[in-house]
């Protein structure tokens, strides 16, 4: 156990360092907070860098923690580190572990910008019985912390992929048999769709400008909600939501 | 039309103190923003106190917002009245008409405490084919800018209720014959339920606490969404639209 209290020690400006995409990109590292996420953290297939500990929380270290580089910070030190203004006083440094969006039910977010969004249908998506997530590369970044805290832990859940070509790589799951289900507003009601697999991948695009055509060519089924009274749109967290407990309606 | 150009002319410090809850509360006055929401509320039930309009936007005043009483407001005292930062130069004050949540599809918010989560589930109860709101007490005002953003405009669409006992207005709704279903963790399977009439209404509790005694004591049916991989609880807008959108499966 280290106690580190510079905000100018290599190691905290590396860590704070990790606010920003960019850095999380060339490292591949990531910070989470609080107990719920650190806990689940440990159990992931990502490797653990460093857990982070406020000083005052110290009594809080377990044997488990220990087993991991734990660092001891004074409060002003911990919270240049987090994003949270009222963190818990615990955090961890994590290592991206390259894993892949495995199974059969699978998520493909084209161009989903807000964080929260991200964020909430990778938490539906573990909740719906969803196996793995791809994003396109002009995604929020799953590793932001806004996007860490919606998805309540289910980013641990879940198989991850981050193709170069997201197109490409719907083309190659709907030739291995994969039905391809493309949510947009131009297409077929979507409670009336047939023939579609057991296989699927469902994919959510832009809140602004909708699935991309490059990656909409891929699908094998386009689909819209019925959108009754005068609502012209569904936010794209709440139309995956509904989408995806449907396709797993009958799964229990 | 009349141009008011200090920030202390009386009209002006009315539409101001329109940002605080109480404020709209003693007054019924609200005020939306945009030329969507503008609008969308000049064919709505509520009655126009006022159209604000940005200097730089008078040429775009259009005849039909003549009829209403226009104000033309330099750009500084036009942004303090509006919540956005990035205003459209356009905004409306509202009084607040009484409605009623009539329909047989309805919702009710018991405590849902969220700002984006009160306004996304109105615009989805309104795409679902519901057609009115109840809402509880201690629910996050649908009037403060964030909701009314959040709806999309369907709050212009959707008959609302604010009942003084959510709980005793839930009691009279199902001895007139609805179904009164909850949602909550401890539930049966929402896809095995049985006996839900034509005519009901969907219980949305507060996000960490859930649905309160008193209200789910008035539920037919207290129903749980699965939850499958690890994750513990949805959403309460998620969860809401996954319902609303299953209640109205076979609608069309």
């Amino acid at each position: 156990m280290e106690r580190l209290t510079s905000l100018k020690n290599p190691k905290v400006l590396f860590w704070r360092s990790l606010a920003d995409r960019k850095a999380r990109k060339e490292s591949g590292c990531f910070i989470v907070e609080g107990w719920k996420m650190v806990t689940e953290a440990l159990a992931s297939a990502f490797a653990i860098e460093a857990v982070l500990v406020r000083e005052d929380m110290e009594s809080e270290i377990s044997p488990e923690l220990t087993r991991y580089p734990v660092y001891l910070l004074p409060a002003a030190v911990f919270d240049a580190v987090c994003d949270t203004r009222t963190p818990q006083g615990i955090a961890a440094v994590l290592r991206f572990t390259r894993t892949e969006a495995s199974g059969s039910r699978l998520i493909a977010l084209d161009d989903v910008q807000d964080p929260g969004n991200v964020g909430t249908i990778i938490r539906t998506a573990d909740a719906a019985g969803f196996t793995g997530v791809l994003l396109g590369s002009a995604c929020a970044d799953v590793f932001s912390p806004k996007v860490l805290r919606a998805t309540m832990g289910s980013i641990f859940r879940m198989g991850i992929s981050r193709p170069d070509d997201l197109a490409a790589e719907l083309g190659r799951l709907r030739e291995s048999g994969f039905s391809v289900l493309s949510s947009q507003l131009d297409g077929t009601p979507f409670y009336e769709r047939t023939g579609v697999s057991d296989r699927f991948c469902l994919i959510i695009g832009n809140e602004g400008n909708g699935v991309s055509p490059a990656v909409s060519a891929q699908a094998t089924h386009r689909l819209k909600l019925p959108m009754r009274g005068g609502a012209e749109s569904l936010n794209a967290a709440i139309a995956a939501g509904i989408m995806m407990y449907d396709l797993t309606r009958d799964l229990d």
